[in-house]
């Protein structure tokens, strides 16, 4: 059965790791958040390019056939080094969020927001102008976002969320996008708040996005089945339990600790 | 000349050297901002031990005669390992504040506001009734103060700042606290909007009470001088430096990158 490896700074992932599984029953997995040196966000691509490398070698002496790298920021800095490092193969979200936005998109007006150091590093804008040479993009960092989703603070009618993203948003509203990329693992939590600050605008969730690219790879893995699960976490695992099965939409009954 | 070092998970503990080097112009210091691994506020009191024993170490290798832990989330978890460990005087920041929101309040009813690790661990809480056993405190973690203030959302008339400082800070309203403890050393720069939120509560700001606290062990240095100040963090400078001068309240010229 074969067997991928996801990691991400802390629990984001999940959600990519959800819409894999939605696609992909019969896929082993193993997941590791990075949850004692979240978030990657605000770091700079040195220091995430490390971190990343650490946690993809402890993945691969877990025996697994793909990394997938959840988060956004590390796929948008640290891809080249996983691939030049890693004897199997590499995904990130980036490319195929971007694949989906140009495609979805009729203006060839294409938003994204994502974490300061996903933003900063430009990976979201140069693969969007590479698959559309004409497209107009406009990114901005929403560093709020983040707080919000794990403060459960979502709803589109709550007076916090609506403010925050109205903020955030209006200038993407101003450049008339017809799609937004949600550049972070967090984010599709405030789908709904997103959506109200943007009628009209067509949101693309990276995690769906890889989904359909893993499933092109393990064709054999999309029956039902019965996969094992395994979790690991860097700092200790209570408070990644206590908000995992929201993530996940499903229990996840135990992580292990593990220094990387 | 007595020289200090001060650490903090990032930039915060700025505004801690900035109250010290207030009281004391004549005092040598050398900072260290644990950028790399920011924040400490929701991680595990094993995880921030281990970091904040990291950093004294490096800071004791540069000859200081007193450390000074500006993290509110370190002080509050990790400060007995810390004076285990060391061969010098450490001051955390939760004990001066406590001490001063002891005397200054006027009824016993104290409310208490920091990271989600700060406020878990109880440190100020138990500093408080060990000075006032009869009061009642009333603590509150609020996760989205430090980001507002990184964004640089901080007017008390901004829609955003005024709808988040409300949803924390009714409940402390509710409890009729008279003083409140700002426990994490990015609030300080949130004073106009907490102080509308809570109108007629005294606002205790730990790096006023930790300054305090130093003056009384360097007399020395209180008067004017032009002492060397060194600054060090473990990501890469550069975002640091962006923001450094404004929390210090004083130019910084440069940081130098070091593995802790």
């Amino acid at each position: 059965m074969p067997r991928i490896g996801i990691f991400d700074s802390g629990v984001g992932g999940l959600t990519v790791q959800r819409a894999i599984l939605e696609a992909l029953p019969g896929l082993e997995t193993v997941y590791l958040g990075d949850t004692a040196r979240v978030p990657y966000g605000t770091k700079s691509a040195e220091v995430v390019t490390q971190y990343s490398l650490n946690n993809a070698r402890f993945l691969v002496g877990q025996g697994i056939d793909m990394l997938v790298v959840a988060c956004n920021t590390a796929s948008a800095v640290a891809l080249p080094a996983l691939r030049k490092a890693l004897p199997i193969p590499v995904l990130g979200v980036v490319e195929p969020g971007a694949r989906a936005a140009a495609r979805a998109s009729r203006s060839g007006r294409i938003g994204v927001i994502g974490t300061q150091g996903a933003v900063t590093s430009g990976a979201y804008q140069r693969e969007l102008l590479r698959l559309r040479p004409e497209a107009v993009v406009a990114a901005r960092a929403c560093p709020l976002f983040v707080p919000l989703a794990e403060e459960g603070w979502t709803r589109p009618d709550d007076q916090v969320v609506r403010s925050v993203a109205d903020r955030y948003l209006a200038p993407l509203r101003a450049e008339r996008v017809d799609v937004l990329v949600l550049g972070c693992t967090h984010y599709p939590l405030l789908k709904g708040a997103i959506g109200s600050a943007l009628p009209g605008v067509a949101l693309v969730d990276s995690a769906e996005a890889i989904a359909d690219e893993v499933r092109q790879s393990f064709p054999e893995a999309a029956g039902p089945g019965t996969a094992a699960h395994r979790f690991f976490v860097t700092d200790t695992p209570d408070r990644f339990l206590g908000v995992a099965s929201r993530f996940l939409g499903r229990p996840v009954a135990g992580a292990e600790h593990v220094d990387v």
